[in-house]
């Protein structure tokens, strides 16, 4: 019977809280269905995304591409008439990809498809022999007495699956981050694993790493999962296995990154901001078109359909465009130290960063003020296919989530992330995996999130202090 | 009523040749039936691709890899208690790939995924470096003029669907054998094509081409079909395109490849033949498991079902697993010309070449006396979901095509090959993309067909005198 009563009360709250009074005006709302519906017959989100893909490309953090990048996004927001258009730079060390070959030469000589994981140490010129140790988890590798790999390669497989709102990346990952520090402090000289990815073509995935101070680097790279998979099945038949491989990646020093940024200057609460984005940087190799080029068109578009019509919100609706997101998130850590002193102007905002697909649900972690209107985004866009969701932990998505850990409130649209896996990271990220329809859903979606909480009479959405 | 007529002509003489006296025993059917039936609960034709696949790999016509595929199939086939295993070797002309490298200069700078085709000639070994001329098709670079493309690179695209027949390959693959040619003969100094394939990957296609004595041979390959894209969209904003291109394939000499036949031996018609078999190399890119590993683990599994049960045939049931097909057909014109002088000997025959994917139908070219069995055939194998085909020209797979050519009657199992120009000649022909459930398929058919056509009363399946 207690729960019975809870769940009532739960209920009653709820129904409560969404006959209330909102804190919105009519004509908001009214506005609000009408860029969402028109953005449903077709936005130029798809154009958008097309042009940078192909008009820039591959564009490596820190590299003269993602500097091109910047240029592209400038010159396209000032086409759309905005005028207060600015880069915030930053310094950051570069990595650039070399030569990235591997073979097994013995039992069975082939070559193996593989890619050096981002901020790897190079090789010797000459490649590296020795025989492979293989691991079929992270955990076993950890439980691999130090020392006991002397002189050899580890491989450490796993078994990432599909998921829908890509939650099971989180874990996985921890294997490319971590791999090469823990196999050289159990004495390897180089480390290969399982790309960290769910699809099944020889296309090995990329992706950051780092080293530890109290470890001598190795080089690492990623198999494709067939490679992995060929490795795996000799393995099995009890063979030692000798691997050849080449790795010539190498550190560029001190270079450029930056962010960019847009303004829809809002009016009598101009000092507030509702910010939105996408990252400008991709990995070099492919064309970084779901990674993150779509959520850079997703909020552009936004953007755009707002500043095109004229109108004009009460809170200033920003643009960020993330510099080096891929590296370790330098954009938003740049924004937050540049912003410091205004973080809690901040109102709300969310990135847009899985990739292409259709928006399913909401996460939020905000205050009871501002439920009202986040109820009313969400009644919004029901009829766009996205149920509410429960709450989560404060994530507003990558670049953000310095300023979530600094006590920003929590907003995201989860996007159908099921085959993001399969493309993120590799060359196959590329604008033939797009369907327009669904960045335009998106773009409908962000409308309704941007319009509500830049015209809304609620300024607090649960700014909590940092824990 | 003529037509009717007509048609009630053809329905009875079908009916009566299907319930005349059948020229097969009840106890060869029932074998057949029996056979079928087992291979479907689970045959061995994955394990043997698996092991052709993982302990072989990538294994190009005339090389090092290939003769390790011929001591594998040897091995394979002595275990399996065959006695009169032999390798038929022919010489040929060896190629290998080298480094292979494009990228876009200008407007857009960007790297560009590509393989040579099969025997292109190498570029400078510090590349070409020209402005691209862009076709949409063969025909269209086939109407400009003589000298027009003077020190250009000839870019030909083609809009080539997927067919479940695979029936659209035939036409399109004409780029990939004329495209180097026809572009020379214009005056290009280096030609790309989309590749021949059906996939949005960023995989290349290679497959072989061959020069013209009357034009100076100049390098070709292939981009993938996102890299073609990606180069058209560019083409369509107007702007001139440069690009770099490096190809450094190396031509061997004269090297060695070989057929490798094993034979169940006939009772009372020994010396007639029912022939099946794969091809045993495969392009050096991917693991070779849809092209054309899966041909030859079905066929080699049928052999080892028979010979398993120590079943005796009335005719040689002969397995030719096939060399150096994918470089022109050199073990099929090998065969025909070392075994000229008992070619008529061959009553009936087909290759499995065209993928793992399911038998949907059944083509032929045959005489009236063996309809009775090629019917009895398609009776049995109904269950498996197999319809009869229309009669069709001479066709019984690639490598028996120079018996065709002689007058060799047709007969081919038609697998559904929807996704297989996804693959085909890729890094991506690997393992993970077979069904093992659809091989059993696919030896069940096989077993009926070599049961039937090696037991029956037929031995003249109609060869013609050829046209």
């Amino acid at each position: 019977m207690k729960r019975r009563t809870s769940l009532t009360l739960v209920v009653m709250s709820w129904w409560a809280a969404t006959v209330s009074a909102t804190p919105l005006s009519d004509e908001t709302i009214s506005t609000a269905k009408q860029l969402r519906d028109e953005a449903l017959v077709g936005s130029r989100a798809w154009n958008i995304v097309e042009s940078l893909t192909t008009e820039v490309g591959p564009r490596l953090a820190g590299s003269e591409a993602e500097a091109r990048a910047r240029a592209w996004a400038v010159t396209k927001l000032a086409s759309y008439g905005f005028e207060n258009v600015r880069v915030e730079r930053f310094a950051m060390d570069g990595w650039e990809r070399g030569t990235e070959v591997a073979e097994i030469v013995a039992p069975f000589p082939q070559k193996l498809s593989i890619t050096s994981l981002g901020n790897s140490i190079a090789t010797a010129d000459a490649g590296v022999e020795a025989e492979v140790v293989l691991f079929e988890t992270l955990a076993e590798l950890m439980a691999a007495e130090v020392g006991s790999l002397s002189g050899k390669i580890a491989y450490v497989g796993h078994g990432m699956q599909k998921t829908q709102d890509g939650s099971s990346y989180g874990h996985f990952v921890r294997l490319r981050s971590a791999g090469a520090v823990e196999a050289a402090r159990r004495g390897a000289i180089a480390t290969l694993i399982r790309s960290i990815g769910t699809d099944s073509h020889r296309m090995p995935h990329t992706g950051n790493m780092s080293y530890a101070d109290d470890v001598t680097p190795i080089p690492i790279a990623a198999l494709s999962n067939p490679d992995a998979d060929q490795l795996e099945r000799i393995s099995a038949r009890g063979q030692t296995i000798t691997v050849k491989m080449t790795l010539t990646p190498h550190y560029t020093g001190v270079v450029e990154s930056g962010n960019v940024i847009a303004d829809i200057p809002g009016t009598d609460l101009a000092d507030e901001i509702v910010v939105i984005g996408g990252h400008l940087d991709s990995w070099d190799l492919g064309t970084g078109a779901v990674d993150d080029g779509a959520g850079v068109a997703i909020t552009m578009e936004v953007l755009r359909q707002i500043k095109s019509r004229g109108l004009k919100p009460r809170r200033t609706i920003r643009l960020v465009l993330w510099g080096a997101e891929e590296v370790g998130l330098l954009g938003g850590y740049a924004y937050a130290k540049a912003h410091k002193a205004e973080l809690r102007k901040h109102v709300i905002g969310t990135e847009s960063d899985f990739g292409a697909g259709r928006i399913w649900k909401i996460t939020r972690n905000i205050n009871e003020a501002a439920a009202p209107v986040a109820d009313k985004i969400a009644e919004l866009v029901e009829p766009l296919g996205i149920a509410p969701g429960s709450d989560t932990a404060r994530s507003s998505g990558p670049d953000l989530s310095p300023l979530n850990a600094l006590g920003f409130p929590g907003f995201r649209f989860v996007q159908d992330g099921s085959d993001y896996f399969d493309l993120h990271h590799t060359p196959d990220d590329t604008l033939d995996k797009i369907d327009p329809a669904a960045m335009d859903q998106n773009v409908a979606a962000y409308l309704v999130f941007v319009w509500l909480a830049a015209n809304s009479d609620v300024s607090d959405w649960g700014w909590t202090v940092a824990e």
